[in-house]
């Protein structure tokens, strides 16, 4: 480390890439350089925007005192962003230094396949994957805080050593997150089912009444609007998602499927049955809640 | 009108009715007294935080120069309400004074065929219903502007009149609401589509991820918190609007469970079906906003 700057590199900067950029630019006395890849499109922009220092070839990457890759471009384009990473890194002269690779996405199974593959003692590829966004896309709408109290899943693979996966967890605590450790796997059905079956759902439940019922959408108010809202997401995203996870998505639709057909009228829901719902879920609210106010205290 | 004073009884002072208070006590240079009436449970509440002039009984409510009666009470009750205030006000003496009743009801069949019933040419019962709320309820968490900008229906009768039509769209822009005709029963079908269904879906949704993918909980962020909102709402108020519009609600439910079982693999999904639920959701979202936008310029 030169003059104790690190050296830290995002590939993809839209909204998750860029509001790491932001927080780590707003850090008190930090010494983080920060730097852009030649063929992320996203990387001119930031430049222009002043968000990063300059823009690499993978070629010199390495030779710029680079600790910590994050790699935050779409689904769909990681494994190879990873692969390139490490032939640079291994045509590199720079491998005494220990490297961190982490990636931000939303699925996990096979992208820690391919990171297990990757990993060697010198250069370490952690998957992850914050539970955080908003229904916009793009650096215009990152914004600083956007993990604080928010989980921050990191789901390691056999060849991940112990000091890299401190290393994330370090990473992940420094922008406020809530570091927990899940099997791949495991975090691909719970991603599933609190997120990505959310997203189908949005959108299926948007897609069926606004072509069964159009004009009801001009009496549309702010309960229609929460419901679909994940509906009004990033395209890219969500059909990378659910190629990634189609096995558990499909399969947590067609439970719900069966258990909308086995419901009976609505007349004779009691009132009871919706408390019932609200106790649990407001529950579910504080809980989530109190955690983020202790992280905002501290 | 006494002294210019215009008298107002709101019936059932929760969120609804202690929203429209709000907003008319705002009113620049407004006359309105406002009134309980003694067997609302409400009413005392609202007595002691200032809401309301006085409690009166339904006995004596036709002697204080009231010319508008709203009826915010619970679904269930509207009927009663409505039925005491039609012969309080024949045995009082005021009947010179012509007298509009307004409901806020989310269910308007029902209770347009009353309404029907008890209106004549001195009272006139008008059915109304306010697209707007929150998750929370009671008089607690009423606030100013809450109808500004949201579509107001209202479903007229057989026996209501042109000028009770033309009061309670006056009343309605008083309160920066977007009046709209609509004959009741086509209210039912529009207001299943948009707000109860999606109100039983959010509860669904929520019920079946909770219970069976419970441990995935800890890892819900935003998304879930947004589709599962309406989970969180208030459960009278849903259960009677489940047990009003069943009929309606109970057939969309059901085309929604065929639509779902007709779905193939979440892997089909090209990023061009998410791209246009996103462009027409965009649409919708972007003509409530400048509608809401205009309103405030007003």
């Amino acid at each position: 480390m030169k003059n104790g700057v690190q050296g830290i590199a995002v590939i993809g900067i839209g909204l998750i890439g860029g509001s790491i950029i932001r927080d780590l630019k707003q850090i008190p006395n930090n010494r983080y350089q920060i730097y852009g890849v030649h063929d992320d499109p996203s990387a001119l922009y930031a430049k222009e925007k002043g968000l990063i220092a300059e823009v690499l070839t993978y070629d010199t990457l390495f030779s710029h005192d680079i600790s910590l890759v994050i790699i935050a471009s779409p689904i769909s384009t990681i494994s190879n962003v990873a692969k390139t990473l490490k032939s640079a890194y291994l045509k590199s002269n720079q491998r005494t230094t220990k490297i961190l690779v982490i990636d931000v996405a939303s699925v996990k199974n096979h992208i820690a396949k391919t990171f297990a593959t990757l990993s060697d003692d010198t250069i370490q590829f952690v998957a992850t994957h914050p539970m955080a966004g908003t229904e916009f896309s793009g650096l215009d709408h990152a914004r600083l805080n956007l993990f604080r109290g928010k989980p921050w899943i990191v789901t390691p693979h056999k060849n991940n050593n112990d000091n890299a996966i401190a290393l994330a967890k370090n990473f992940i605590h420094l922008l406020g997150g809530r570091f927990k450790e899940l099997d791949p796997a495991t975090h691909d059905t719970y991603a599933a089912a609190v997120s990505h079956s959310t997203i189908l759902l949005s959108n299926y439940i948007f897609e069926f009444l606004s072509s069964n019922y159009p004009e009801s959408l001009d009496l549309a108010g702010s309960g229609f609007d929460s419901t679909t809202r994940l509906a009004s997401g990033n395209p890219e995203l969500h059909a990378s998602i659910m190629h990634d996870n189609a096995e558990t998505i499909d399969s947590i639709l067609d439970g719900f499927a069966v258990f909308l057909r086995e419901k009976r009228s609505a007349a004779t829901l009691p009132k009871e049955y919706f408390a019932a719902n609200k106790f649990k879920r407001d529950e579910w609210l504080s809980k989530k809640t109190i955690v983020n106010d202790a992280k905002k205290q501290k």
